[in-house]
């Protein structure tokens, strides 16, 4: 995909380019490297902790460990949300790498050996862990009856990201570099996300925002709101974060609003499916029906590993975003944010390629 | 249940004794304690590492990271025979404690908050973590698609579990002392295995051994037979270990020389059920249907789990075997060894307990 936010292969029907001739890479994910602590929890569990169900909260050190103290049995798996996305595109076939900050104790062990073995390249600045001090970052999550997952995270030395974490490599030689909102949070990730934006453009690949999280949404509107004005091909929101974003009255007044940017939107409903908003206007997509919802943790991550695969991949935006509800009803199935099944047989069984 | 293999609360149906007057626990269970690492995985992988399916193999630590390094994304959750089998008596409401060795690193933190918080009673013996010398054991388990497990252990510090990890005050006041067969392949675990058995005798409890692999029986027959002449009042086993263990030439003939020993067995068959023999003989009883099996990894485990619930809170043996399957039939409906749904409620549900 050009930074004209046109599918790639160009527009015409032309085939895709040939490897060889265009970039290396179709996906550069950045954002934060953690491993997901995931354990059911009550709606009174949420409550004690101060919790918003269906949003993530920073925490410091001791607050985890509280929260940690009274979770149930927990499973450990890896996690973060653009890493999410990078395992998901890799999981198509798609050609993926990923840009965050682990320590070299066992959490960092563990997410870059299933990064990397799920076929996403990863190659972090190398960082000495000091227990308790320096430490690879976690996010509990707390899965209640309804599916739904709330997440405390403490960044550890995901928190230190910055400018010199940037692959020059990957962001030279990649269709899309695809950014988590909630890396807006950390100055010193800021600065990277910037100098991230300008080596994509320099380089003709498109950049996308996921704005993450309502609370993201909520403290960094005016930045996000400016990106929209030409640092951004393409936008990530669910329906709650894309009426805060504009401050709209409802969901469809937040359509007129993104279409107004010029920007492609890709925005999620749930189980309701998705709206791609295109210069053409916008297109609602049906999301495919799911047998039992057990763990919506990677949903919106897995959406936009499907539409990014899509559209870096020569798919439309309509059926991107069909191959992107694919992907979230495979990771909605079980617990943990990234995919257990294949998900290009998945792909290949909904008609989405040959 | 005492020494005399009947259930709890005596005989004549009589009412089980108040929890002041009885033993405080339903179950100790004694074993290695692992965290397991598991990853789908093919029947071409388990051939490359020499593994055998559906058997666990002890691997050192080089052999360890060698097959680690080819494994695809894994997920972490605890693990460990007697350890799952005694979260899922505390998931059924009983009283349960475990004994077994753990490094204070991430993994054995992780071990002690799991089978803590679903209520298990688990005091081990503070032992410091050496980075790549002394560490928490762990078990890869590779899923094929057939749902089969295969495991390769490294047991890390459980190596080291002695007569010195033995806890008076749990073992003085159980019904039940459950033994892991895999303690078999360590000396300080056999000596402390001698001990407790003799403890539980000394307290009027009965014993428990589950013959936990196919490799356990053949490396050590010999002395399971031994066992099995007045040590043990209850035994675990599924077809091909009762089959190995009396070189019996098929299951029928098994089960007439488990019966000569006097020794209440439960044989599990996997999707045919299991087999309880008793003094009246032997009983078939069906396993419920699983509308898909996913992952069996802790299937007997949880058997065992239903079974020592039932019996040490006045079901028959029958009934204590229907739980059994019930228990075993949650835990391979989804990844990981450990009952992700109130174990409880199901029983109540297939009308177990009022």
């Amino acid at each position: 995909m050009g930074a004209s936010g046109a599918p790639a292969g160009g527009s015409g029907g032309t085939p895709p380019a040939e490897q060889d001739d265009g970039p290396m890479l179709d996906v550069v994910a950045v954002g934060n490297a953690l491993v997901d602590v995931l354990a059911s929890a009550t709606d009174e569990d949420l409550a004690g902790h101060g919790l918003v169900k269906g949003t993530m909260a920073l925490v410091d050190h001791a607050r985890s460990e509280a929260i940690y103290a009274t979770m149930g049995p927990t499973t450990e798996a890896s996690g973060g949300s653009a890493a999410n996305t990078a395992a998901g595109v890799a999981s198509l076939g798609g050609r993926a790498a990923f840009l965050g900050r682990v320590a070299d104790d066992g959490l960092g062990r563990a997410f870059t050996h299933d990064i990397r073995s799920i076929g996403v390249a990863f190659e972090p600045t190398p960082t000495r862990a000091v227990p308790g001090k320096v430490v690879t970052g976690h996010c509990l999550v707390l899965v209640t009856d309804d599916a739904e997952r709330t997440m405390a995270t403490h960044l550890g030395v995901a928190s230190d990201f910055g400018p010199v974490d940037l692959h020059a490599g990957h962001l030279s030689s990649t269709q899309v570099v695809y950014l988590e909102g909630y890396l807006w949070e950390q100055p010193p990730a800021k600065a990277a996300m910037r100098e991230a934006i300008e080596a994509a453009h320099a380089n003709n690949a498109a950049v996308a925002l996921s704005v993450s999280d309502p609370f993201c949404v909520e403290h960094h509107k005016a930045e996000f709101l400016d990106l929209l004005t030409g640092d951004l091909e393409l936008v990530f929101a669910n329906e709650e974060e894309i009426i805060m974003l504009f401050g709209a009255r409802d969901f469809d007044a937040a359509v007129e609003a993104v279409a107004e940017t010029g920007v492609l939107a890709v925005l999620t409903r749930g189980a309701a499916g998705s709206v791609v908003v295109t210069a053409a206007g916008p297109v609602a997509v049906p999301a495919p029906p799911v047998e039992r919802v057990v763990d919506t943790t990677g949903a919106g991550d897995l959406f936009a590993a499907g539409f990014l695969y899509g559209i870096t991949n020569g798919l439309s935006p309509e059926d991107s975003a069909r191959l992107g509800g694919v992907c979230a009803a495979e990771v909605i199935s079980h617990v943990g944010a990234r995919p257990h099944a294949d998900l290009r047989a998945l792909a290949v069984e909904a008609g989405l390629f040959g």
